[in-house]
């Protein structure tokens, strides 16, 4: 599957890591793609890197893993997304660690208003970047949700958490973001109580 | 530990159930004490039942257990909570599963503003009834969050979360209800499209 992965910070190489190893075409969408740091992480990766709009318009899956406040400048770069799984990994959070969306909205839902034609998902949002390399805890694969609203776009997301190494809980349509998006507060609040990054969630089932 | 349960139905009475069996002394606070339903599990448990105002105030601990549309008649009845445990487990979620706070408060911090002596904690509001009875899956007992900002509260609601056989996660301050109470709304939507109730959260650690 062609990805662009927009944003090479902890959460999008850690992305591109993981899909890359899984056999996927990955570039990486960046402001500065022949800087040197990337250059050598997409020489080691066997990634490519490319300006925004170029990585986007050539790619099946788009994964917006950027703060959240760049993500104007972002979708101005990158073109038309229509047709695209777009996947949301930002957080939408305010001083105070307040969400800035909650209730009846989301920022997937927001984006997605935003991104009419697009097939918009929210996942990779609620881990620490450490996740991405290492999910399983003593044998026990951490889970990974996902939401969107599109029937085709759900198998290809489901398949590229699973890629990561994650369990992927399908947490049903794009509003559910609405949960999805407070496990990250959740997730800071947790790891700073017991002092460790070394956390993540999972769902038992029996 | 005196605790006064209030509310009888699915969680309470697990939660009734699971107290009574740690040794703990189960008052279980009702509109109707004398019903029959009530007065078997009473019998069961080796518990008891009284009116609301009756319950709350010999115990150290009040547990929240009833619809959250129920709650302003409950504390209209139960009187001053000044300085006791007061478990929130209510989830104020309104038609279209939309949660009745989000962002800058929470349904527990609102009630503490109700409650100001009180020391409001958040706790038991995200499982099915059925992970009080059983919370132990493959031999990982599944976590549940608690939060609140008493210092001496906290390591009661811990000892009680632990208690009832989960692995008590302390999630922070009582703010930390925004988060906690969203996870309600994940528990479902992961359990609908799952099509099970037998599934619970777990923080993994290393």
């Amino acid at each position: 599957m062609k990805i662009a992965v927009i944003g090479n910070g902890h959460i999008g190489a850690g992305l591109g890591r993981a899909w890359a190893k899984a056999g996927h075409g990955v570039t990486f969408g960046s402001r500065d793609p022949g800087g040197e740091e990337l250059r050598a992480m997409c020489q080691e990766l066997g990634a490519s890197a490319a300006p925004v709009a170029e990585a986007a318009r050539g790619a099946e899956v788009v994964a917006l893993a950027v703060p959240y406040g760049a993500l104007d400048g972002v979708l101005q770069a990158a073109g038309d997304l229509a047709g695209k799984v777009v996947i949301d990994c930002t957080n939408a959070v305010e001083a105070g660690m307040r969400l800035k969306y909650g209730g009846a909205t989301s920022a997937a839902e927001e984006l997605q208003k935003r991104l009419p034609g697009a097939k918009v998902f929210k996942s990779f949002n609620a881990q620490g970047a450490e996740n991405l390399t290492d999910p399983v805890y003593g044998g026990v694969p951490a889970t990974n949700f996902f939401c969107g609203d599109d029937a085709a776009g759900r198998a290809v997301v489901k398949r590229l958490v699973e890629d990561v190494g994650f369990d992927a809980v399908d947490a049903g349509p794009l509003s559910s973001a609405r949960y999805v998006e407070p496990l990250m507060l959740l997730w800071v609040t947790a790891s700073r109580a017991l002092g460790t990054r070394d956390v993540a969630f999972k769902l038992l089932r029996r």
